[in-house]
């Protein structure tokens, strides 16, 4: 038996790390606490900025070193799924696997998982909010695009605008005009992908105010994901008893 | 320079943990997110009860093996100093220290600093709520009482309404009774030690109908003293530079 414990590289940034483990109790409800798996969670918000690592190659070694040690540290302490809690930071993982080649089968790709949903419910056309980092990378069209969904992204004029909403979570300070931004840029569409970690607490608070039809928040899906395996690997376990 | 990272050997229980996670951003309330200290969470919601263990003998030696286990990850990972989030797993710290004891600094004593601030505060009774285990143990009172202060506790027939305010936490459900119980416990006295860690969650739900004058809340203490070493650990460095 391989009992799952998640293990979470998070701190970018600290609400959105909070923000995923309340999900996590609520995904994983329980009457007793032993029933949930065990949590891990590194809220290394110290780490250099990944957006800033991507576009400018900013104190990009040390990011990925201290991601590597965290990665490493996680599954020593007994993580056998590991989610990087920021979208953005899915971009270092070619190279990090590179690296740490034996930790592969370990993370859970959030990006992946949630492009996956998006085909499985054969949406033909998403719109993508993010970082620029994630945007400009298009870690998410590419997968998209294969499957011939039509992935649309801001202007670059509204990239001031998405780092306000980003940005508001990050100091925990919210206002009607990240009311207006955010709805305005997510009740365009019919299909939205909540690309960066803040952005679903956004989502949360704002949800009277939501017309989007399909919201695609990836930690979340990936945490259905891992209690569907939970659940099944448990009743793999009674099975064989 | 030996900058603080803080270890949470949480998940006794997970709700607890999650408000301990709150209140370390709330504590240390930063405009980017790199001012505050990492901080690394083991949620073992997967360990024996500390309750029966501590009562019974139910499981203790796996119990205590967990912990160190846990203890060990998280400076190994990193952490400089470990935070127990749980009253209760107190009472095997004794234990714990004669197997590991070179981690005896690293460890911050959630009771003594919660009685120190009673102590500094020239409290001179204080009445203290709890699980069993932390009562029956009596390693508040003694503390307290070889300084004079009285520490009143819950009369046996009391302990079913505590152990069903705790447990309503840990499983997120609340009722109008679990207020009833929890504001006559408090309210019937004038200091008062939230000496469990679900407790400060009800103590925030039903503030407003509190009307006892000194609450402590051992996590929320020791955050506010790590938060000033913290500080002047920075300002130490500043001078030095």
């Amino acid at each position: 038996m391989n009992q799952l414990t998640i293990g979470v590289l998070g701190g970018m940034g600290t609400y959105a790390t909070i923000h995923f483990f309340e999900q996590y109790a609520h995904v994983f409800n329980a009457e007793k606490e032993w029933e949930r798996p065990r949590i891990i969670i590194d809220n290394r918000c110290t780490m250099p900025s990944r957006v800033r690592a991507f576009l400018y190659g900013e104190r990009r070694e040390q990011l990925v070193e201290e991601m590597i040690e965290s990665i490493e540290n996680l599954v020593k302490s007994g993580a056998t799924k590991v989610v990087l809690a920021c979208n953005t930071s899915h971009l270092f993982i070619p190279e990090i696997m590179t690296r740490i080649p034996q930790y592969i089968d370990s993370i859970v790709n959030i990006i992946e998982v949630c492009a996956k949903k998006v085909i499985d419910d054969q949406i033909k056309e998403v719109f993508l909010i993010g970082s620029e980092g994630t945007i400009e990378s298009r870690i998410y069209q590419n997968i998209l695009e294969s499957q011939g969904i039509r992935c649309v992204v801001p202007q670059k004029e509204q990239y001031t605008n998405l780092r306000k909403c980003i940005e508001s979570v990050k100091q925990n300070e919210y206002s009607d005009e990240i009311r207006e931004i955010f709805l305005s840029l997510i009740n365009e569409h019919t299909a939205c992908i909540l690309g960066c970690t803040e952005l679903p607490i956004l989502y949360e608070k704002y949800s009277a105010g939501v017309n989007c039809e399909y919201i695609y928040d990836p930690l979340f899906l990936v945490l259905n994901q891992l209690k569907e395996e939970f659940i099944n690997e448990k009743n793999i376990n009674i099975r064989s008893i």
